[in-house]
């Protein structure tokens, strides 16, 4: 990057010294903004075609103006092009090198906007590719989970709360409630996408523009649902990246407790599931180990992420209007908040459907553990027992089990029946843990014809997405 | 608040000590959660009227308990209830009472629920309500700021950016960059709101129940739109509190922008605005000070509520499923959030319409500062200079007025035309206060017919909220 | 709580209307303030013997203002003080109590002082005694650990890295982990008091007072290091109660660790200890559940620390100088903070030393994984082979093992003998838990003998605490 | 950076499938990691040193070594080395280049030790250093500030509160604040040093290592104070990163105070202070504009730094011990807030000192505001009248100056004997601002002599630094 001193700033008529070069460094944003290069061209193209239709620039003009930004575009692409600090950020670089290239209708682009409008177009645009590219993501793991969840309908595992073994559930089931957080994500996405799909150009610095600009064009050539409605708001507002961060920090929230999950049952206590080695990792120290580096390095980027929401929230926190230089400290959070989505996405779309269950040890877990006293205390109620008291009847039953080591199910009708005569020869069927899962049927339950029933829906709601 | 260890809890049967005393008031939530009272008699209710419907209960059963929940209702509304911290909590406190009314049938309000499905209903009825008032109260501070803004659209004051005198605005303008943002918080609260309302109740404890319930009728009752999907993500979501705060979080963004910008106006050096006396306070010490409390404790809220979006983040970091005791955390944030909310809107709302504009000064501020110097470089631009070009122009103007201590409206036309001899009588025009304002005449400009065009645009949105 | 309307503000002079009613409770502090009410008297009885030493109260005046607050404090402590909305803060209700007693003199005791050098002066009284108890909780808890590792400085347990096994270690030595955390936790506590223990008395308003006053004096009363050196300053700094909530989620942080491990050695599939029943709850509908809710509550409890420190910070950022309103909203998540803080502590010291071991199913569980491979791989070392040429040669017998079910202590010599013909008989010896963890014999090791010597030392660093 | 797959993994022997491609570089670390490649290198200098001191190593295994080392250190410097993404690590990768160019010694240099302890050293020798560096910026800022108070000991400005003019101070006075809130910082700094300078080295993967290391030796080496205690916890630790990052917010909290004041005072409307043109920057579109780039940019850069605090805290919850992959996302958080302290502490260091007051304009803003109503309270309470009786008296007396537009001491003697008789002619020294600041004349006060004292006396605190 060029670092020259004596390159035309936009701004210095008023300056009566060169900006200390520390300073120059410390407040230039090219290294980073120029990740929008491709957005800040697309909205001057929109920009100048405006300006065009109202008579501002000549056909002729804006003829040079496109072919010069399609030349900035390859040389971009190529890596040729010459980024310069001097140049403070990528709206300057690129109106620099395009007059370079033009001459003074170069200069004349920039007419009817500001940098303050101009950005905030820029990071607009380039959030909404991002949204889009994500979604396309997020739906993907949504159907890896649904991959795996119709293969796992029928597999039986424990049930926690606490951490404890409560009751029996599917392992498809269970799938579908990580199905649910994300569909909940995905619905918070296309909210943000919405909210932000407006149109600030024309907003220029702060108050709108003396020319006679025609905001609707430009909303329309950029793909914007219209302009924005005010030109104060425009240039200050920053809500959509916090929003966006919002969004962000749940995903990983939820990524975070699926990636405990996947940690835990990879584990020698709980071995209940295999990851594919090419998702794992070993140790330089010991030969032995197979570590779920996935999971744990999306779990880890969770405080990444939320770390970015604080920051972005205490960014704007106390700014009066209009736009402050502080909001230069927008995009760098953005810009990884959106990677940092994108890559944990991918990893878990690509892993989840490999991973494999190891069923025996799954339904094993679920056989000990008293995980059917519900369903126990359930058939003591419809002998006519009240809920509280078949509770206290099932509590005394577990203590006894604990006592003696056995499980509920591997208990005689004799010893059963010592807790409450009401018990009979039919309790047996409730204390399977196949007759545990099916009788949670409703929409919901965790019953294996329900899991199947909420795996279609799902489906229909995923093909619906377009 | 009663204590007495002798109570009979929920789930005795299996242990063989009683809970320690301090763990018992360490882990007991009822200090907070009765709060939730009313919310979760009317789930009880609703509860009650599906088993009954589905002859899990009779009919006399069911009245006995509709008679029991409704007396427990005018005892906690006369204050007369007693709770009990041996209890736990509101649900254990009101089955409790209930049954000690009603005797054994008391105890079959349980069947087929748990206190997870149970609380997660409580709090999404308890939210809806809050979002509710919420909302009529950000209405209120719009409708607050629509009035303001409809007797100021024509006052002119500088507008700002990096606080430096940028260009002349309307006040009425200004406001409604407020307004939009606001806007932005609206709908995300209805989107919030809109997520949540989703009926958690026959999830159960994790897995749903195996009595034959009817989900859709409980959640039809209640008003919710649907029944979740996954028993298992019922018990352990808490998105919708999260997203709440997420929105709170922005709007006390929102409201600290304002409050800063009414901090600088109330200011001696400002002197913009005038608070009424009866939003202000004045000091032990200094006989003279009157100061903006309302916009400075409002602004200081920020904290708050920011902080408790993060509490809940990571409160649900690495949580595993389904349901932890860590969750029982979710409550005070959120109802402290509400509740500051719900305050400093009100608040807001009070004060806003109430502000005095110091026209005069506003005049004045806007006047010095050079602030037409891009209505000057606009003016060279529609004389042929491209607009770079002209901004250096200007740019030397500009220091020229401030060694000469002049505005550029100040400075004699052949003063003016030393910098550029295009400049001609009519610079005159572009260099007034009024000119400059109405000559932003775009949707979202600070032109005063748009800015009424806005507040028009505005009230109608308004009104369609119903 | 009183609310009349009537009474006279401290600061009404200037004012040509009442406070508004929604306003004046919005913005009074006492429902909460009043928590410091001791400390405020404290500060008061310093600053009254310190305005009568310097003659700006007679003796008299000394006693009265003595004898009124004494009598003050009488009522505070049985519950009879009259606290009143209308007179904002803790401070003008104990100022108008001691006037309404002692008359014209009570007005006297505010002279050279204002209520922003008085709060700050409350808050760093009351937060150092709060320190003081919590140094104290932390010292039990580490008591508490020590206890516990000296019990199990030879239990055998798997070590883990990623939650897979990774060597043995002794659960003495995993106790003592967490004793090293919170040890350093303790020095940031006392590094906080050390540096919040600086007095604020004298600094008035912002600029210090025209009154003859010995800061000296007041400082040494109040068991101050000596008076802070900036008066501005010291009525705008809230850094003590930020450092004290960084101590604080930091401490959480580490509970939530060990919380985190506690919930998983407690599940069925870890089975590695077992809490007393008097630390855990049960389940409203799963009567088989054992729910270790201290140690999940203590984890849930780390957001809302870690929230209010974000809330302080946010709170801070921005602020001018000198005291802003904001600064009212330091007390609550202070307060709540160190409540917080001591509770988890208490609960954890209570538990700690009550953890049974279940020494058999820890070895057991140590047994497997290959735990140690690593000491094959050093043995090897030990015979001539560079550490990654052995590292890779484990690692075969260890995927051997895998396929044939086998840990590398369970196999025969020829069959290691396969990956290396330098491996001997004497390798059997390195296998062995026993031979494992005593290797490890240097400072910090997991030797029994390190695990002692390391409980020796720090018995020692506790016993210095005084 | 290189990415072919062929490359030796440290942990290659028990996989059956190589890692996939985007999982490769997911979770690889050294395109960040690389930054600690000379703390790596110095690590493992010391620690082959101490390999041959035990005699693990031979003397000329260890030249070998040395040489080695130092011919990577060269490459290193040169930008010659050959990063490879597939060596995973910095550590992989200068291990990979050593063993390429001195054969098979170069992989006995891991033996006792793991990339756990390694890293935990690495990042520890890191931190130490950026300390030091921050530490003399830190130092630099405090004498900058000082050499600006100095010169502006008796410059006259309001103080505020709510940011009313609240009573006069001088400049000199308020910038010591500043100097106070950083002296903290300083203090915090050095305390977090202090704590993380403990040497992890020898705890190997998590129990320490077989082989008879001197982890004495290796701390000397470093220049650590000692070896840490507990192996388990010393690669599981991170509290040093998040106590510096905890330092780093509060300073930044600070920074962004003075910065707001300085964009304050820069403002039209305060035009306190005049920021040399080098340390500001202009508008693309409004050619008058100067603004304030750098206090504003260091105000944005606190939420960045805030958010990295967030971000440790987050990442460590819940973590179970020991070493897990989560912790790979320590180092960008940390290096991110090193550089942004570094970069500001820059900027204001170099700023500060050039700040030029505008002496008449604070002056006359602190004349007007009934700044010294403070001191015609204390006035009357020295005739005898008691203090809040005397506040009343002053508040009417400016209820009436602005009603007459009219200062305190603008007023005539008998203007001012309405409102109590006891104000006689010397009244007006009292209402001079000269008068005011001179009589706080206490330590900590803002009259001019004490300034200079408080000045004095934080040089001397400076030059103990050393």
């Amino acid at each position: 990057m060029s670092d020259s001193k004596d390159t035309n700033l936009s701004w210095g008529g008023r300056f009566s010294e060169p900006t200390d070069e520390f300073v120059a460094r410390f407040t230039a944003s090219v290294d980073f903004d120029q990740r929008m290069a491709m957005q800040d061209i697309q909205g001057s193209m929109a920009h100048a075609a405006m300006l065009s239709s109202v008579g501002v620039l000549s056909e002729d003009e804006l003829q040079s103006i496109k072919t010069g930004l399609t030349e900035i575009v390859t040389d971009i692409e190529n890596g040729t092009f010459q980024w310069s600090l001097a140049l403070e950020d990528v709206h300057m670089n690129i109106e620099a090198a395009l007059t370079s290239q033009i001459g003074v209708t170069g200069k004349k682009l920039h007419t009817g906007r500001s940098r303050n409008d101009q950005v905030a177009t820029d990071i607009r645009l380039w959030l909404r590719e991002e949204i889009d590219v994500i979604a396309r993501e997020l739906t993907r793991l949504q159907q890896g989970i649904l991959q795996l969840a119709e293969k796992e309908a029928d597999t039986i595992m424990p049930g926690f709360t606490h951490l404890q073994t409560a009751q029996p559930v599917t392992f498809g089931h269970h799938l579908m409630a990580w199905f649910e957080m994300l569909e909940r994500d995905y619905s918070r996405l296309q909210d943000c996408r919405k909210r932000l799909n407006q149109s600030p150009l024309g907003a220029a610095a702060l108050a709108g523009t003396t020319y006679p600009i025609n905001r609707h064009m430009t909303a329309e050539l950029l793909g914007f649902d219209g302009p924005t409605r005010n030109s104060l708001d425009s240039v200050s507002d920053r809500d959509f990246g916090i929003e966006f961060c919002a969004f962000a920090s749940l995903l990983l929230i939820h990524l975070s407790r699926a990636s405990e999950e996947l940690v835990l049952w990879t584990s020698a206590q709980f071995n209940f599931i295999e990851l594919p080695d090419r998702f794992c990792t070993g140790s330089s120290i010991m030969p032995q180990k197979k570590n779920p580096d996935v999971p744990e390095l999306v779990r880890g980027k969770t405080g990444r992420v939320n770390g970015h929401l604080v920051a972005l929230l205490m960014l704007m926190k106390s700014q009066p209007l209009a736009y402050n230089k502080d909001n230069q400290e927008d995009k760098e959070p953005l810009f990884d908040t959106a990677d940092t989505v994108r890559d944990c996405l991918r990893a878990f779309a690509d892993m989840v459907p490999a991973i494999e269950a190891k069923k025996d040890n799954m339904r094993e877990a679920a056989r000990r553990g008293f995980s059917t006293a519900t369903d126990l205390a359930d058939y003591l109620v419809r002998k006519g027992i009240a809920f509280r008291d078949s509770h206290e009847i099932v509590g005394k039953s577990v203590a006894y089990g604990i006592a003696n080591n056995r499980d509920l199910s591997d208990m005689s009708l004799q010893e059963l029946q010592q807790f409450s005569d009401v018990i009979g020869q039919d309790v047996f069927d409730v204390l399977t843990l196949e007759g545990s899962v099916a009788a949670r049927n409703h929409i919901g339950g965790t019953a294996p014809e329900q899991v199947r029933q909420a795996i279609a829906d799902a489906k229909e709601r995923l093909a619906q997405r377009g």
